[in-house]
């Protein structure tokens, strides 16, 4: 193997990658939240789809609706990302898993992205699963009729989905994060959703935030100045923690298309 | 305290709650798929807003934008349902969470709604948060493009959404419900979904289902017949699992209204 391809494999580590994630390449879309807590915490992976020759094909063949699950007692997916892990199960048996906010529990427990006092591990889930709430509502933005027909077909739609996600929802978030930071900010002052440490949460967040700006431009530097801790310290803090940064500057990070996060302009703020 | 309302704020234990659900009073909504875990284990909770004079202001207190948190070092709350879990941090410290997977995920470990072997919990969590997916799903079928408008002001979009989420998104959802049992199939005959026991899956699915069921009858009665463990073996179980069964027939199970799963006959299969 190519120094380069071991390079994209895996996230700096040199053992053999017991994490494979399963999803659609070319695309950050879901699975890069599961890519950010492995890059955040420096562990290897692997990144089936971008990183093999296999392609897409893994993951049709996991998704497709004939699959009744495998022969370890692994029921079937419903849709990617999908996380194997390599004799999670014990005796040799692989562990499989799927729903982006699953992976996230099951690394952040494992790769210490949960904080570390009593019932911080479900107020890094809570933050995390709104903020994937919003990322679920973004891509509705160009998809709000059906997920099988084209953004052409569904523009009309999308125009009055957008104008309501930029008038309230975004605020609505945005404001929560905000909210959440303050309430931490006697612990954090503002780098750190949860806690005093780097959590899944934040990933997540970053992630959606940048997802948002992207898609949005023009709505969100509108709207910045509203939320100071948001954007002033905690965005351009977790950008800077040591993996992230070092992943953000590799070929690894892959640029946004056709996926969740889409910009359109006439969605944006005119 | 009467009777009648001791037996509306628990599920038959006489110990003095420690769980409060806070949730929207008078309809099913997503704090139904938290009552279910609670009731399906036996276990006493207080439902705030149904059992109790506080009435709505508990949620609206707990959701209003001026919120950072309380002093006690929980995160403020995005949306209901929350639980709070009197003494949950210790030292008298209440715990206060909030995301109805995060809940779940919480309850099921300590109500033993999680199975029993290594990685079911993980099975577990991924079939209740895709079931969840379908209820939000469910949701956007009557409120497509805003949540703060009106159905009247968006039923041309409804009629659209609605049309492909009959289409698509019913057999996508539940063809791999029947999967999951078939998967399953050699452990719980198509009785659970994950191993040979209850679980926050099987209560979230069979509520799903049947809210879906609700909202769309011409859809979902035709349809019967293409998922014969769901239809003719999951589903008639559950209910007649005893808590559940107790429980449904008891005046805490509240019906249906203007909630997530609405019943607009045009929206139905014609």
């Amino acid at each position: 193997m190519s120094e380069s391809k071991r390079q994209k494999l895996s996230s700096g580590s040199s053992h053999t990658p017991i994490y494979h994630l399963i999803y659609w390449p070319d695309i950050p879309g879901r699975g890069e939240f599961v890519r950010l807590a492995f890059e955040a915490a420096g562990t290897a992976y692997l990144d089936v789809s971008n990183a093999s020759s296999a392609g897409v094909k893994p993951v049709l063949s996991l998704i497709s609706d004939k699959h009744v699950g495998d022969d370890v007692g692994n029921p079937p997916i419903f849709a990617p990302p999908a996380l194997k892990i390599v004799d999670g199960k014990g005796e040799g048996k692989d562990l499989l898993i799927h729903q982006t906010p699953n992976i996230l529990a099951y690394l952040g427990e494992r790769l210490g992205l949960i904080g570390e006092e009593e019932g911080d591990k479900y107020h890094v889930s809570q933050v995390a699963l709104t903020a994937l709430d919003l990322c679920d509502e973004c891509h509705d933005t160009h998809h709000p009729v059906s997920v099988v027909k084209y953004y052409a077909e569904q523009k009309e739609e999308a125009l009055k989905k957008a104008e309501d996600f930029r008038a309230s929802r975004i605020p609505k978030f945005f404001g929560y994060f905000e909210r959440v930071l303050k309430s931490n900010e006697s612990e954090a002052k503002g780098k750190y959703l949860v806690g005093s440490k780097l959590t899944y949460a934040d990933t997540t967040v970053w992630q959606v935030v940048n997802g948002v700006s992207y898609a949005f431009p023009k709505e969100v530097e509108a709207r910045k100045k509203d939320y100071p801790l948001l954007f002033e310290t905690f965005y351009p803090g977790i950008q800077e923690e040591k993996g992230i940064k070092q992943y953000l500057a590799s070929d690894r990070r892959l640029s946004y298309s056709d996926g969740i996060f889409r910009h359109y302009p006439e969605l944006d703020q005119q």
